[in-house]
């Protein structure tokens, strides 16, 4: 830290270097010990943790004494060696004396305590969120944070990434979930809406020729928070142009590798690419945990010929756990799951030392299965015509989680590839996987009338540890094969003018072939921190009902001004002004 | 530009020392030209210009021919010499002999020059922001900005300050100017706000002991936008504990200096101070602008003894304008706005080579003056108990402006320091000059309750060329000060706590003393690059009625949604669940 006025080094800077030295420092009273001979106080700043003392005999025994915790402090004085030094603690080896003492501030007594290991419950710690902030590990969570992004800005700078800001109060666009809206005042009756992400104006940046963009962009969902979810939410946004799939799993893999490097010192090596066939194929889930070796294989044939007649006209996958031994409570379970997630049949065979054992055994010798080693087997049976790979993945999971394995390895990353370019939803009706602007793979271009759930799009997912942390594609750049698409999704030619006339028409001005991605910034900080939540790795997060509980936001508005945005609302848009001229 | 499967080099990077090389380039036409033996095609991309060639012989005649402006090109061949360098391009002197050409889009005509100096009229160039932003000038714009930043990042980091993201959905509190607000669908009859600034935000990160923050943080005014404002701008938000103002100074004074120096190759010296009371009776502005060195001086003194009754028990101040000549118009003009200003008189003398007149030469004799050269000389007459020193600032503007002078350098900077604290609205009611959380200086905090207007805040501006490009201030960190001030400003103690008790709950837990400032990014970025208007350096601006011209924003809901708006918002929030448990 910076020599200034108040302090001449931060607490956790100092050494035994420094001995002798006079020192002048700030920060927070951690706690207070009095040992009769002597008084000492843990000081913690931002830096870190120093020990204070005073000797009965000296004038400062008496203040140090009476500071209580939180207090903030300046104290000056010599620094010496520690008798008995705390290897703990960076500055375990040093204490300063302190000779004069100056009470910043004063503290009530905090709610909880203000350590990594804190009794406060996460409720408490919400509420009073500028002392959870002050706990050493949130503070090395959110320095973790700003270090990702200084590296990441640093590679894109050095790639010829432009960062540009695009707008917050933009036009509700449908995106998938809800918009948060702003009511305007100016026109009322109309609204702006809060990105769901700058997809389209990052596109709009391709058309006007910015060739390479990035930006920290904060997005917003107004979703019902089931789990790990945040209504405000930061991607780290990007869009390139005259580019293949090809540079752009080179250009972000080696972002990533610059940021495990530089952040964690780790060497990652090179990110594997699977099809998203291949993932559901052999993982059940296109973001598998590859943590983790453990893969599905089709049996099919192997399995027709062996009088099973649950397996008779289906598909058969086969996953063997090495070492895995599962109770019979647990193979219920799996059961239960897999028929949740559209399984037809889960049966299991346990190989140990000396025996193997599976309700199969009736109807084929296990010898023939040529087990190595002792282990637990599972097949699931799917529905030929319709397989649910989905269940695979579900039992997958709860079988690694539920025998409590290790990970192989604390990372695994994968490039997730060619997904599907639209989906039915639960009604049957077509809609887009991703987005509506996704480029088609060439090979399937005509495809798109025909058989729309054979096209396959550039699209892309980057996962790490069985979260997806990257998404992306190659977008759309004519207007042609943009409003093929749009019919595809039961548009009409004027529904699509209204929704998406802009973009249309600036397809129809020279956009470059493009494409993008963006990272989710909160979950990549959550796993590069060791973070259990979101909540973890940001500074002032909400609950998942959206609520902060410092600010105790929302909140009701005055009334006044409750009826003043009731009447923008309520006005009919037809009566607003029609021209936005300067 | 990176060489990629698309391109081997951006259009503008290419030199001599390429030539005879097989070359690469993507862009967009900017225009053709047929000159029978040859065809040109200038062609445009993020990097520069480069221009494309075929002689009458080459297949790729034809087909350069029938490109048209804006088409999106691959063009591959070798490079030569030109017989005609361009000076005015740096790629003039090579060209691209074009032996494989590839369409990669089609452009509609576009309905303006896409050149720097473009025939388009500013309401059709944001209809079509992304033809706009094609122009170089633009691109150019807002790539400074992009550099600015990344010096900010790079000066802010060095000096220990912690990029930290807060939140955009945060509760209403007055800061001045009016809310924008969300409707919470979660908590129905509530609502969010976006912020004005992270002001409190950033206080209570200092309270939680980050020390020091930065953010180029998003900001929300849902003002009446007269002249240049913008809905949502962006500033340079810094925080910083264990701080003296002079410190503050200095640092910013450094990233300023920094800025200057890496982005336009400037150094700027140390920059002045001048106390808020200095300004006002030098310069009758809290913002001049020191590119002109003329100053008002105050002459009372001497006036009292020259008989001009309308000088009578009135405060004189007396501006010298070298070379200065002003016409009957001007004059009455400029008595004009002194009037409106709440001036009690203006006066002017004129000295030209040969003679001197006055209006006042029947009161006294104008030789006395003793006016070294030729000029023109102002009297203004202000109030002796409510000098409008504002008078004064109109004045000066105005004849600078009207003379039509030149400034005596391209830049100039100025801190302002020693702001009021308190001031009064029109109805004489006690009101916050800065925000309600300003330190006052040490030496006033006695007045606080006795003589408010008299309390001088440990506030701060940084003007540059006229602009008020930075605001800060010293916050109070104890809740006994910072509730003396809310008391001043009328609030009862239910009140207070009411509006701000989170934050007087916060400065209870120990919080260090501290300060800021933030950076209004768009004014400078438009100072440092010559635009005209903030929409010159924002990508996708809005107009002065807060209309997104592109985007059509804001836009009217469908049916379906406004009704479920509405009835969030007619909720009685006393029905909404009490608890945010997660």
């Amino acid at each position: 830290m910076e020599s200034t006025a108040y302090r001449t080094h931060g607490c956790g800077e100092l050494r035994p270097q420094h001995v002798g030295q006079r020192i002048k420092v700030v920060g927070w009273v951690r706690r207070v010990r009095d040992l009769g001979h002597f008084v000492f106080v843990d000081l913690r700043d931002r830096s870190g943790i120093l020990q204070l003392y005073a000797p009965v005999q000296s004038p400062c025994y008496a203040e140090l004494k009476a500071l209580g915790r939180e207090w903030v402090i300046q104290a000056e004085g010599h620094l010496r060696l520690r008798e008995s030094p705390n290897p703990a603690l960076p500055t375990g080896q040093v204490e300063l004396k302190v000779e004069k003492l100056v009470v910043l501030n004063r503290s009530q007594v905090p709610p909880f305590l203000i350590e990594d290991e804190t009794d406060g419950q996460e409720e408490l710690r919400l509420r009073y969120r500028y002392l959870d902030l002050r706990r050493p590990i949130m503070q090395r969570r959110l320095e973790l944070r700003a270090e990702v992004l200084h590296v990441v800005r640093s590679y894109l700078r050095s790639r010829g990434f432009l960062e540009i800001e695009t707008p917050m109060l933009i036009r509700s666009t449908p995106e998938g979930a809800r918009d948060f809206v702003v009511p305007s005042r100016l026109r009322p009756g109309t609204f702006y809406a809060l990105p769901q992400s700058p997809q389209l104006l990052k596109q709009l940046l391709m058309i006007a020729g910015y060739d390479r963009y990035f930006q920290i962009a904060r997005c917003f969902r107004d979703e019902d928070y089931r789990g790990d979810r945040q209504a405000e939410f930061t991607q780290i946004d990007c869009e390139l142009s005259f580019v293949t799939q090809e540079e752009i799993f080179a250009i972000f893999a080696g972002l990533v590798r610059e940021v495990y490097a530089q952040v964690l010192g780790i060497e990652i090596g090179e990110i594997p690419r699977l099809s998203y066939a291949e993932v559901m194929q052999r993982y059940g889930s296109d973001k598998p945990d590859l943590r983790y070796s453990h893969a599905w294989e089709e049996v099919t044939d192997w399995a027709q010929g062996q009088g099973v007649p649950f397996w008779a006209g289906r598909k058969v996958f086969w996953l063997w756990v090495p070492q895995g031994k599962a109770s019979r409570k647990q193979i219920d379970r799996w059961q239960t799951i897999a028929k949740e997630q559209g399984a037809l049949s889960l049966a299991t065979v346990q190989k140990e030392r000396d025996s193997i054992s599976s309700s199969l055994s009736k109807f084929f010798s296990l010898e023939t299965l040529s087990l190595e080693g002792e282990g637990l087997g599972l097949w699931v049976g799917l529905d030929k015509d319709k397989p649910a790979y989905a269940a695979l993945g579900a039992v997958r999971n709860a079988v690694l989680r539920d025998l409590n394995l290790p990970p192989e390895k604390p990372w695994a990353f994968l490039w997730v590839k060619d997904f599907p370019l639209f989906e039915e939803d639960a009604e049957g009706r077509l809609q887009a996987a991703h987005h509506p602007f996704v480029l088609p793979h060439p090979e399937d271009i005509d495809k798109i009338e025909e058989a729309p759930l054979a096209v396959r799009a550039q699209a892309y997912d980057l996962v790490i540890n069985g979260y997806e942390i990257l998404s992306g594609s190659l977008r759309c750049h004519t207007p042609e094969l943009q409003m093929r698409i749009f019919r595809a999704l039961g548009f009409s030619e004027e529904a699509a003018q209204a929704k998406f006339g802009f973009l249309l028409e600036a397809l129809s001005y020279g956009a470059p072939p493009h494409g993008g991605c963006a990272f989710g910034l909160d979950r990549w900080v959550m796993l590069l921190s060791g973070g259990q939540s979101l909540r973890d790795v940001m500074a002032f997060p909400k609950t998942t009902s959206g609520a902060d509980l410092m600010l105790q936001a929302p909140a009701p508005l005055d009334p006044a001004q409750k009826a003043e945005v009731l009447r923008w609302i309520s006005a009919d848009e037809s009566s607003a002004p029609s021209t936005f001229v300067e």
